[in-house]
C-alpha cells in the first residue's frame, strides 16, 4: 500500500452546508468502527453532540459552538432586537452549561453574542449572516494556526523519518491538520514519506480510536503501538523525532499534555532523540511560572477497570490512580513549534519573544 | 482499610488434597472477576486448564504437570510394568502436545517420567507415591527457590517505601511467593507497610488482572495504573524502588521481559530510583553473550486492537506492532536478585560467580 499514490482526504469533523443550511459533525463515539457524519439542527441535538462527546477537542468545540450560535440565531422567533438577543443569550447559557470547563465553549458563544450585539440593530439577513461568518471566522482562524504550526513542524523532518506521536491532536479535535499530527498529514499531501508510530494512550485510547484513524485515513504510514512498546521501537532505532501536543505550556517551558508524555520525552532523550512539543501560542500560559504551578486533573478510575469492557478487568475494588495530564520538564523538550515560530531554550527568553512580536 | 490488620492470604494456585486424592487449580481466565477452585480429575479436563490459559505461567505450568503425572498414573489399568510406562508415556506426550513451547512443562514430565522409570520394579502403592512425592519436589524446590528471592528482596526495601512493579511473576504464575512481588507478600506477612503501583502492563492486562488481584488479596496497599502513568506516579516522589521479573537474563546482564520493562527502567534510572530485576538462576543463560542475541516474540495484533472489548478500539486495518517482550540493558539494572543472591554490576564478574559457587 505505501509504493501506490494515496489519495489524501482529511477528516472534516465539523461542516456547514450554506447552500442547504446545515451543520453536520462526525460523530466521534462511533469511531473509528463507523464513520458517520450527522445533521445538528436544534438545541437538543446540539447539547446531545457536545455533552456525549459525539463531538471533543477544545478547538473543534469552539468552532462548532460558532456554527450552532449562527443555526440557533435562524431558529429565533423573537423579532424586537433586546428580546432576540435576550433568546440568543439564553440559548448559548444552554451550550455553555452543557460542558462548562470547556475554555474554548465559552469563548465560542462569548464572540458570538458580541457579534450579535454589533449587528443587533440592523436587518436580520445581515445579522444572521455577521454571525455566519463569525462561525466561519473562528474556523478559519483554528485552520491557519494549525497550517502554520504544520509547516513549521515540517521543516523539522526529513523524508523516510519515524515519528512517534501519543495521544490525539489532529483533526477530529481541531481544524483539518491539527497541531501535532499536522506535519505528518502535511507531508503525506506532499508525498513525502514517513514513517508514524501512534501510542494508543491509555486509558482512553484516543491514539487507537482517532489518531490512527486520522493518519490512516490521510494515507499516513501508521503503526499502533501500545503505550510500554515506545522504548523497544525507539531502541529498534525506528524514530528520528517524537510529535506531541500540549494543553497548557508554562513560561519556563514545562508543557502539560496527556498523561504519559512525559515518559515518552524521557525515552526520547534516553535513546537521543528529538522531541517537539506542538501547540498554538494560546496555550502557553506566561501567567505560570512553571509545570509545578499546573494542577493535575485526576479522574475516574472506572476509565482504568472497565471502560468499554465486557467484564472488569481489575478487582472492582482496586484503587486506582488516574492523572488525566502529566507535565514534561522543560529540560527534556527540544523545542515548541507554535503558530509564530518554533522556540527553543532557553524557553525563558524564547517564549516572551513570542508575545513581544505580536502579529 | 491500610489502618486496620489484615488477614495476609496468598493465593493458592494449586492444590493436591492428599486425603482426597483430588488436583485443584484457580481458573485464572476468571480472575479478577471470580476466585474458583476447579479440580481436574481427567485427561481431558488437564488438556482444557493448559489449553485455555486456566493454569499459566512456566514454574505453575511445571507444578502442575508433575501433579497431572501422578494422578493420571493413578488411573492406569495396566499392571504389567513395561505397559504402565507405555501408557504413562503417551499420557505425559499428549500434555506436553497442549503448549509445546512451555519448557517448564517438557521438563516436568521428563521428570516424572524419569521417576517412574525408578520405581517400575516397585509395587504399584510405592511407584504412585514416589511420583506423588516427585510431584511435591517440584512445587516445593519452587517455592524455595522463591521464597529465597523474597527473602533477598525485602533487604532492598525499608517500612514505608514505594515499589512500582510491571507485568505478573507472582503466586498465580509461580508458587507461593512468585519473583518480582515475592518480597512485597513477605513484607506484608510481616507487618511491613509498603505502597505498591502495579503497572495494568498493556496489551494482555497481566498487572490489573493478576498482580493487583493477588496483591490486594496478600492485603498489601497496591494501586493500579496504566503503564503510561509511571513516570508521573515516580515524579510524585512515591517510588523508591522497581521490582521486575525477567524471562531470560544475558551473560552480560542484559534482562527480557515483558513488553515495557525497558521503559521502566529508563524512567528509574531518569528519576534516580533503584531498578531491581529478580529471578530464580534458572533464567539466566550464560550462553546467551548479550540481549542482542535474545530474538524478540511477536504477536498477533489483534491483542492490541479487540481483545476483551465489545467492539474494536482501532481501525479494523490499521497496522500494528506487538512484541512480547523487551530487552533492559544491563547499565539501567541495579540488581539482578535470585535464589543465590544478589548480584550487582558489573555482571560480567557477578553472575559467572553465583554458577562457580555451587550448592
Amino acid at each position: 500500500m505505501s509504493d501506490e499514490i494515496q489519495l489524501v482526504t482529511h477528516v472534516e469533523n465539523i461542516r456547514y452546508d450554506k447552500e442547504g443550511e446545515a451543520l453536520f459533525i462526525i460523530d466521534q463515539t462511533l469511531l473509528p468502527g463507523e464513520e458517520r457524519e450527522i445533521q445538528t439542527c436544534s438545541l437538543e441535538q446540539m447539547l446531545d453532540a457536545i455533552g456525549k462527546l459525539r463531538i471533543r477537542g477544545a478547538p473543534a468545540i469552539g468552532i462548532y459552538a460558532g456554527f450552532c450560535m449562527y443555526v440557533l440565531a435562524r431558529q429565533i422567533q423573537e423579532t424586537e432586537p433586546a428580546a432576540f438577543y435576550a433568546r440568543l443569550e439564553e440559548l448559548g447559557d444552554a451550550l455553555v452549561a452543557c460542558r462548562p470547563t470547556a475554555v474554548n465553549l465559552s469563548w465560542a458563544v462569548k464572540k458570538q453574542l458580541g457579534t450579535a450585539r454589533e449587528h443587533l440593530q440592523e436587518d436580520r439577513p445581515r445579522l444572521l449572516e455577521a454571525l455566519y461568518q463569525g462561525a466561519v471566522e473562528i474556523q478559519r482562524d483554528d485552520q491557519d494556526k494549525c497550517t502554520r504550526i504544520s509547516e513549521y513542524g515540517l521543516t523539522l523532518l526529513q523524508e523516510g523519518d519515524g515519528v512517534l506521536t501519543h495521544c490525539n491532536a489532529g483533526p477530529l479535535a481541531t481544524s483539518h491538520y491539527g497541531t501535532a499530527p499536522g506535519p505528518l498529514l502535511l507531508a503525506a499531501e506532499r508525498g513525502m514519506k514517513l514513517r508514524v508510530f501512534a501510542d494508543e494512550t491509555r486509558p482512553l485510547l484516543q491514539g487507537a480510536r482517532l489518531t490512527a484513524y486520522e493518519l490512516q485515513r490521510a494515507g499516513v504510514d501508521v503503526t499502533l503501538i501500545c503505550d510500554n512498546m515506545a522504548s523497544i521501537v525507539m531502541k529498534n532505532g525506528w524514530v528520528q523525532a517524537c510529535f506531541v501536543g500540549c494543553d497548557r505550556v508554562a513560561a519556563n517551558g514545562d508543557a502539560a499534555n496527556k498523561i504519559g508524555t512525559s515518559g515518552v520525552a524521557i525515552l526520547a532523550k534516553h535513546y537521543g532523540i528529538p522531541f517537539y512539543v506542538l501547540g498554538p501560542t494560546s496555550t502557553i500560559d506566561m501567567a505560570c511560572r512553571s509545570g509545578e504551578q499546573i494542577r493535575i486533573e485526576e479522574r475516574d478510575p472506572e476509565e482504568i477497570k472497565r471502560l468499554w469492557y465486557e467484564k472488569p478487568m481489575a478487582p472492582a475494588d482496586v484503587k486506582c490512580y488516574n492523572p488525566a495530564f502529566d507535565v514534561t520538564d522543560h529540560s527534556l523538550i527540544t523545542a515548541i513549534v507554535t503558530e509564530k515560530g518554533i522556540c527553543r531554550p532557553p524557553y525563558t527568553a524564547s517564549l516572551p519573544a513570542l508575545f513581544d512580536n505580536k502579529e
